[in-house]
């Protein structure tokens, strides 16, 4: 069809302008000279409008308004995944006017700025009138998006496509009743857990050595990736065959660079696992946040973190950093890097505290979007919040309120993503473990091939063809839950910290 | 006014777009990881294509009829240069057909590939049919671009605007006349110079170091440039304070990089030194390929090659490469990093004998367009005239005449610019000495300052505004003569290698 040819030209000519806004983004956190900065700003701009004008054309509605008339087959067939996911974006482009786009990215601007400024002050009044604009903001895109039950609806389907958030809410509320007693249990027993060894000195040169051997191993190739350091780290595609990833290395704290690696991985070999006939169109990516989450907290800790990985990659390990591990054996190493204790930093927190410092934002966001919470009251309930759930209380504001970037950015709707993608996490290794009932042995033996060959088959290669709902229920023979990732934690950490789901009533 | 205010934004677009196009060149360069190569290259064709439809479009030649009819001011001032240019690059970007530009495209595609296959393989043969073709689109283009005199013209003009065939023929003439005496003169005496400096082991960390505090004190900061490595060395520019160059590091010949590094620091100056006034039009780039080339040949060699600069640096040079230097003593490495002999291929060739490569390319690309050579006798023609210049004859045509890309990538005009660039170092360097009677006592204690001040204020700061010959008549107070580099060579080299511009005659 002539009109799907020259649909796919448009598509393409975007698909281009979004890899270079890629490259230099990539480019600004990795090599820039700080003195690129302001021309660098301009060039984004310029490119991200060149897209957004073309991607919104009315040429675009005319020829999705005749595709959708035609018999477009198989609805996971590329043409009716195309011609239905080009709609959603389409639709989603076209219903916030221009004047509102550009309100917002002046909003966000500064809002950027004063969050920079409150966080380094600790100041959360220098921030507060910029947030009560960022929510106000927030209610409107979603009344222009348009919302059935719950505005927060509107603004969390950006992010997590066919998400809603009645079900969010019964799925952490699951989490949270079954979780919250194991992180009490946990806090409530001694820990004569000797964790010196996670702030011993590891140089960095051989870390980057360690983290990419393995990575190499969990598939992640030089032909197509590679990793760069930058202060935020993260993971950038320009093609399936050019997956960058980047990190920061701390000689005094390993982890943050090895998991962190590994937690990128995760994200580069879904998106080098589409398939390469979704290129150039709006499927080649992977289908939503959460999804994304997923497969990078699957490597980070549900392959790394793991008795059985460690089982595999210790004696290695020990012989690069001989100093640091001289005394060290690898179940006083396991417990160190899984050690759960709770603290006031969501980025650094351990697989049980850190689905809370989810919960705690989720639920403050809705309370903020209806009503029922003003921004002014916001700080003394996240402390409280904070109190409820890990028992900590912040000590200013910058460890509390301010300490993450996303409001400030806008980001309303996208914190509960990074938990469903923990949840997706150990959800979908389940049934791949039932598919591979040696993955543990693979594990072990340094052998990830059957997982990643699994997952690609069941999540990689459809890109944005499935929504995350289809690919969770068709991977894993039913809907999303947090029955699984429940199980998994009381599993590994009740073992570790010696304590039990249903705690012997006392006798006495 | 309103129809100025038009054409910049318009203008800016495409330097935006240009910028992007230059990034993703230097991320290919550098960083990409080879699987990148597809998706790249229908990346940039994107970008391209959309900054030439964008700067092609007819709005734009509105805008510029309009912005003539009205009195713009100063000619040298910022409005009537920008159009003044802009009319310039506009006339020649719609002179092109859209197909002839796709036929020549997709012809120096084939005739790219062929060249790369032809050079493995030193078979001429197997370039010969795509040379020509290269010649007859370059005979057409010129038709199609428009000329007074020459079609040699209309292809020189588009690096070198203002330069004609019949200027560069009597320069060239003067140059070869009286320098060939010198290279035979030099080639006649014997030389006892010990050279083997140049290929002892130079710890490559060090070379960096020291490549980058020279390149430091010349001005170039991490602020607003940074230095990677690639195959091929180049400069590029994403804004007057982010200007880029790239090196490659041999070990064993320490010249490649330190030499290499100045050279484009050059470059990299004369456009971090554009007027920011500028940015983001057609005039903030350098004037000319040639002037760009004086800016880079005079840190290369007039400055860094001086016994001046060494004078300052040698003790320190030393210091650093205790074992290579042990017993170097100043003077004799100053003889050995001037070292002149003639050899097979350009990129490689001392000062003495480098525009012997040029104008012999020079005349052939002449004849070939004339028609007065054939390309299948261009083998032939090519190695009489080294023999007759240099007084050496390649082995194979792989040393010979297939040594440079830049036929097959259909830059025809374009070698004359780097001859071109070397007189003109010389010719502002003698002006500048003029200016600043210390020059050589600055030099050699390392202050680098006054001379990129006179160079900022005399050539830099203009961009595009001013014409080459603007720039050199302005500049030096005359027009481009070989006469200054005549003499600078005489002088150097005659000292290095004992011999005088006037033989003496023999009394015998």
């Amino acid at each position: 069809m002539q009109q799907l040819e020259e649909l796919k030209t448009i598509l393409g000519t975007v698909a281009d302008l979004n890899s270079a806004v890629a490259v230099l983004s990539w480019d600004q956190e990795t090599y820039m000279p700080e003195g690129g900065a302001e021309a660098r700003a301009a060039q984004l701009a310029t490119l991200t409008r060149l897209s957004h004008e073309t991607f919104t054309s009315a040429r675009v509605g005319e020829l999705l308004a005749f595709l959708e008339a035609q018999d477009l087959g198989d609805p996971d067939g590329f043409v009716a995944s195309l011609v239905r996911v080009t709609r959603r974006d389409y639709d989603r482009a076209t219903k916030l006017p221009a004047e509102f786009v550009q309100e917002q990215a002046l909003a966000q601007n500064a809002a950027h700025h004063a969050w920079i400024r409150a966080r380094a002050e600790s100041n959360f009044e220098l921030f507060r009138p910029h947030l009560e604009r960022m929510f106000e903001l927030a209610r409107r895109q979603a009344d222009l998006l348009g919302y059935e039950e719950h505005p927060y609806d509107a603004l969390l389907d950006q992010y997590e496509p066919g998400a809603r958030v009645a079900e969010v809410r019964r799925i952490f509320a699951d989490l949270r009743d079954q979780t919250l007693p194991l992180v009490k249990a946990i806090a409530a027993r001694g820990d004569a857990t000797d964790y010196s060894v996670l702030t011993r000195y590891f140089n960095v040169d051989r870390q980057r050595e360690f983290a990419l051997k393995v990575a190499g191993a969990l598939g992640l190739q030089p032909q197509f990736s590679r990793l760069d350091v930058s202060a935020h780290p993260f993971q950038t595609t320009f093609d399936h065959d050019d997956v960058r990833i980047t990190t920061r290395f701390d000689p005094h704290f390993f982890p943050a660079a090895l998991f962190g690696v590994w937690h990128e991985t995760g994200h580069a070999m879904y998106e080098h696992g589409v398939d390469p006939e979704l290129a150039r169109t709006p499927l080649a990516a992977g289908a939503s946040l959460g999804v994304h989450e997923s497969q990078s907290r699957m490597l980070e800790n549900l392959v790394c973190r793991s008795r059985a990985f460690w089982q595999g990659y210790f004696g290695e390990f020990q012989a690069m950093f001989p100093e640091a591990l001289e005394r060290v054996d690898l179940e006083s190493f396991y417990r160190a890097i899984n050690r759960v204790e709770p603290s006031l930093i969501r980025v650094e927190a351990d697989e049980v505290t850190y689905n809370f410092h989810i919960m705690l934002r989720f639920e403050l966001e809705l309370a903020l979007l209806e009503g029922s919470l003003e921004v002014k009251d916001l700080p003394a309930a996240w402390n409280a919040k904070m109190q409820d759930y890990l028992g900590i209380t912040p000590a200013s504001d910058a460890e509390g309120v301010l300490q993450d970037i996303h409001w400030s950015a806008g980001l309303i709707g996208y914190f509960p993503t990074y938990s469903l993608g923990n949840l997706l996490s150990v959800q979908l290794l389940e049934a791949a473990r039932r598919a591979l009932p040696d993955l543990d042995a693979h594990i072990a033996a340094g052998q990830f091939a059957p997982l990643m060959t699994w997952l690609r088959e069941n999540v990689h290669r459809h890109g944005r063809k499935l929504l995350p709902r289809q690919i969770t229920e068709r991977a894993t023979g039913e809907a999303l839950t947090a029955r699984y990732y429940v199980d998994y934690l009381w599993r590994k950490f009740g073992e570790i910290y010696g304590v039990s789901r249903e705690p012997a009533v006392s006798a006495d």
